[in-house]
């Protein structure tokens, strides 16, 4: 079933949560070298904010185009880490709150992780949580100022943290001084022709034939736009064909496919 | 009667309301290849929510220009889907509200229909949901971010939904990040030449030998606007002649027709 | 009297009022073909509206310069619609209440037209309602997204209106997407020599060889600013004059005419 | 005594009040023809809107640079006019006040000047009512709407009113439509040469011979600063000779005078 | 003891106050002759106060850069001035305060002094009682337009006032109309080589032979930093050497003195 | 121990706390002249501030790139001083404070530091605390003129005061007025290839051999960022090699470190 392949790399599962989960829907296939390298670094800084002295604060930032995984793969970094504490901190639970509130909640959650003597905070869709608009451009600078502020200060003594942020506007963030604010900061890509296959093979919904021919058209492609137009596919041009495709008893017909991607693609 | 002129893509009625009718005043005639492809694959939409797993939210939008038919679409798909909730948010119920009271609307709308396993929000004229004016620009932040989280944010497990966004400023909404918000979008045009004059001969209020003609002026019309034109021309010069046109005892004299159509129609 | 001079355009009062009869103080000549013209075409309107069943809004704009005689056009139609509800809605009655309060009266007047079977709702200086100045520019936004919201949503069932805006400053209204929002704009001039010599020969305050000339210099004179120089330079240069040119025992002295009009037109 | 030196201009007093003469401080001396001019034709709309019926709100405009005599001509021609009601709007009275309240307080003035048939109101310094400052520009918008509206709207049937704004900001009133606004407009200009000597042999401060020189130096020097200058030049290098100076017994040292001038007159 | 020099200027002490002398800590030494050009004009103005008629309010503007001396200047004229109100309103007494409490805390000032018959206001600081910064700029326009109005505004018959204000900011306050705003502008400047060694004599803290070349290095000096230098370089390259210096038993080592200079002086 | 090195610089030590002490987690090694520089012309203004009777508040800013050493250096000052009172000012006790309240507490500092004879206040990162932002730019303009006022501001008579300032946007700060504030400015610089050696020498966790050319590598490092660099290469490729290479046993892999640097340098 491609909609929960799994690869080996999120199998040991440390301190998970439901929240967590959710944040990889479609879980997490082999993505290629490039975002394979960027679990890997990060996980690394995971193994050194568990040791630090002279650290007790290491943060790092995933940028990149729109569905390009940056998400699921902080999420899959907290999982793995078996750290007592992993947050992550999202616009979505805060729809409406007024700026103050916002802050208020977002500092709350830095005050309750320093409780723990390892943790970490998932800081998602950096510019999300400041109400980014690029006309203006406008944000809230009262939760700019915040993070700032909370990405230079150390814990208490004793207590180690990592925060991850995500964001797909790094040159916004750069320009209100946050992306220096981090310590790292990996770029996770789309896929290129390579990936892609790798992608579509473990997902297993088109003929061998198509796979190849399919990969190519998706070349710059991020990995959550390949599941939807898959799943448009999948329901062929009638509609109704979804259940056959996902059972394996047919394929996703490779002339629909190219109708699909085309209404999903910007011309 | 041309008022009520309704085409077969209508004719099977799904979960109807007042309101969703109320957006198709003058019912659905057939405007040509273009608006039934987009009206085809909303329809599929509809059919991959029905069955998706791992994109229980699909967005759609539709842009174009003013009168060009997109709530009258969204509507029709709304009632076509027999989807147990389908909802309409329009500016129109929250005149003079603070930005707050709005966005709280919204996304009560949106709790309520996570509530249903199956359903459809229409936000309407999504520009002005966002306040939007031209000088400035300026618009409402605040409604803004709202729909950007509402766009993304899954709704509980195993409840699936479709949003479908209309619009006539899709430039605005790509500056503020909302066109890049919606899976998919479709381009809802005026009418051409061809599309007017198959509508001119669904109204029949033209002498056979009028219809290409008046046709011929209505290139690149929308058709909310064709109505307006047809009834002003039905009043006569004198006026008092709609009652004559309407019951088909006289058709609508050409002359006078050229004539409305200058005042409607920019120099 | 040139002061209450009737044309008999509006000799056949229907639903007359003191609010709109204050709209036209110096009453309404005859100012040549183009304004009558506009009339005529307005009182169509009235027609559709009373029939009309596929477009129960109906909205018109009325432009023009400064002092052009807009408002009292309005009000005359208005006057001659013999409609049950007709209300002039304007700045003057809402001085130094915030936009809320100014927006919330707005929609007050549209709900109370919403129960009348006919009605005409006058928009007046829709630029003061806005309270629009250049620098900027700034405006209540608040306001014009009601009135934008207000212009196309449809009064309830079975009850039709018409909506007549006044504006002189078109093209600020063209820049928040008022102007678009009108179904049909007409243009409403300042005089030419022809007009103004009809003009100045219903008020009959010049000896005949004067009118001539002095229609001459009164082209592109808006018809208000007609009536002010008119009754400056009924004073004579020593004051005290006006009694005797009223009552047509004298008439107004051409150069003492030409030195008034050098003081109210702009060099 | 140069310092309540009275022009026959101003002697026969009408209803005069204790507010409009502290406005002309150092009285009103003969400043040449373009004064005299202004104030001839602004009594002359006195008498019009004591007569007229079809125009009973008349609204004039002074505007000048600073110093050169608005406010003064202004209390005068109050003074002058014999109106029941003669009432002069100016911020020194408003200091610190918000603009509602400013703006209230003005709409009070107009509100009690409807209740008499004859009326003046002074807007003085409008710039300044309207809290403008060039950089930016900015100005109270409210205030500014409420202007608007008030030389617009008609006084009650029966009453008539005149009023007189003064600026020296008359590009900016020009820009926010309050030039417009006004029916007429005049310049109030500094003094040239020959204003100058007129205005010194008045005041009688010099001998004879230095008359002339003086005037010379004086070119373009508003009628206000003109005093100033006087005054700081009677001092005298070494102080205390004014008493000698203004009573006659000595003259104003010449080189002196001009050292004094330096001080004032920007490079 | 150069802290205490008092020069003749300040020795026959007027209506003297903690406040003013405090402005001045440093004492008055002799400055030049453009220095004591201003103290004798502003003199001048105060005289000319006392005995006016004509001229209720005369008002001065001290401008000139950082540190030239105004402030000191103002309090001298004050306590020297012999008036029974002379008080200085400056920002240190308002920190922290909306701009309405500044704005009328200033106002009370006024008023204040409109109750004494003489009386003289110290503008200190104009720039910052407007919380001017040049990025924008931004500053308080409420407090400005309190400015403009009280620095027209005459005191009740009888009461003459002088009103003194200081800035760095010259050009802003032109912008805003405050420069303008006043009758007379002197201009302090900065010490040349000639001041300069004129007052490092009366300071006697370098040997006869230094003196030239430190006067040299401190051509267009303030004198306010002037004295900063002096008391870093008299602490000696290893500190504890002030004492001997100030005693007269050691001077200033001029390399020493060259190295602070350098520090202080921006490259 | 790398962690806790600390030079003879900061053997001695005055009043110190531990607030101070965690501003320099990492201790104090030798970063070449230029630091030590620094620290030693502060320490001269404190000797000065002890004896002062004519400058009783001295002002200095330290300015440089961001993690070059600024906070550490102000701490170190303010313990070696001995001065009964010495406080912290930074924006990290204050996140979320409205700026009225961030304002009233900055100047509480120096309400309480007034009643000691001798104070050390450090205003660190007084961006922050003025909540700058690039964009716009925006920053807290009622902080900022609290700073202007206080920077001047004398303390009472008997009481003397050193304000130690540090930022890494002194472009800001200048334009905004506060740098000139400031009666000294001093500039912390990043490490050059001849301070990096040294500081990698007293760290001892590379081999002799590679000691020269990891300094090579980290020219223009900021001290900071060179301490999380070595922790980050401490770690190894496969992590957990921090222990061995912090007790001495093993040294930093040369080529992991270059990797690590690749991550933290932006290309
Ligand atoms: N190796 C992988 N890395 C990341 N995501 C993966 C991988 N394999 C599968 N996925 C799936 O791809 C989707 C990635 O979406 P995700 O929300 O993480 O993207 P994103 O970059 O955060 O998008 P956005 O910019 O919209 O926030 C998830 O549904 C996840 O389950
Ligand atoms: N095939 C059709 N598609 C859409 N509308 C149709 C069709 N046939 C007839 N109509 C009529 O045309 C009108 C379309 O108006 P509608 O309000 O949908 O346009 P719109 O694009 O939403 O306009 P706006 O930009 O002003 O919001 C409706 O009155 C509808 O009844
Ligand atoms: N035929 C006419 N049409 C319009 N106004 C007329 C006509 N004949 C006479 N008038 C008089 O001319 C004047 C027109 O002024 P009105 O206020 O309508 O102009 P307006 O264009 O609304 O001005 P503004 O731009 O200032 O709002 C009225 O006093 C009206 O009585
Ligand atoms: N003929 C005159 N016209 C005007 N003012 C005169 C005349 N003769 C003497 N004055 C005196 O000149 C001064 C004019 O100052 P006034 O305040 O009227 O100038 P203003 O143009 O209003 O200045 P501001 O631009 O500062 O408001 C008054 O003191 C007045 O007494
Ligand atoms: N002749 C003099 N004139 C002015 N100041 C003098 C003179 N002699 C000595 N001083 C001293 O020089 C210093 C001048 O500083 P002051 O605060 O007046 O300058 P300022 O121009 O107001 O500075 P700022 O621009 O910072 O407000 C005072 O300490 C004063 O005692
Ligand atoms: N000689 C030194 N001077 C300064 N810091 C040193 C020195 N030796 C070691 N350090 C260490 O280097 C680090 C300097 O960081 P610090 O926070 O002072 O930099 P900063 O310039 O204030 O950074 P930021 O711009 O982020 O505020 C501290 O951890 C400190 O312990
Ligand atoms: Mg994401
Ligand atoms: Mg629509
Ligand atoms: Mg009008
Ligand atoms: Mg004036
Ligand atoms: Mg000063
Ligand atoms: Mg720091």
């Amino acid at each position: 079933d491609f909609l929960n392949a799994l690869t080996e790399v999120t199998s040991a599962f440390g301190a998970s949560t439901d929240d967590l989960e959710r944040c990889r829907l479609n879980g997490m296939v082999d993505c290629g070298a490039r975002h394979h390298h960027i679990y890997q670094r990060a996980m690394l800084l995971v193994e050194q904010v568990k040791v630090s002295k002279g650290s007790p604060l290491v943060t790092c930032l995933l940028e990149g185009p729109s569905g390009s995984g940056k998400t699921a793969l902080a999420a899959t970094v907290g999982i793995d880490s078996d750290f007592p504490y992993v947050k992550i901190v999202s616009a979505e639970s805060m729809i409406g709150l007024s700026e103050a509130s916002k802050s208020a909640q977002i500092v709350k959650v830095f005050e309750d992780a320093y409780k723990s003597q390892l943790s970490i905070i998932i800081l998602d869709d950096i510019e999300r949580l400041l109400e980014f608009v690029a006309i203006g451009p406008r944000f809230s600078n009262l939760i700019s100022q915040t993070l700032l502020v909370l990405l230079k200060r150390l814990p208490p003594k004793g207590k180690n943290m990592l925060v991850i942020g995500t964001t797909s506007e790094v040159t916004f963030l750069e320009s209100v001084g946050l992306r220096d604010a981090f310590s790292v900061t990996y770029h996770v890509p789309t896929l290129n022709k390579e990936d892609a296959g790798k992608v579509l093979e473990q997902l297993n919904v088109f003929s061998g034939d198509d796979v190849d021919s399919a990969a190519e058209t998706l070349n710059d492609m991020p990995i959550k736009k390949l599941y939807m137009v898959i799943e448009m596919a999948a329901q062929g041009a009638q509609g109704g064909g979804a259940e056959a495709i996902y059972s394996g008893q047919e394929k996703i017909n490779i002339n629909h496919f190219y109708d699909c991607l085309g209404d999903v693609v910007r011309p």
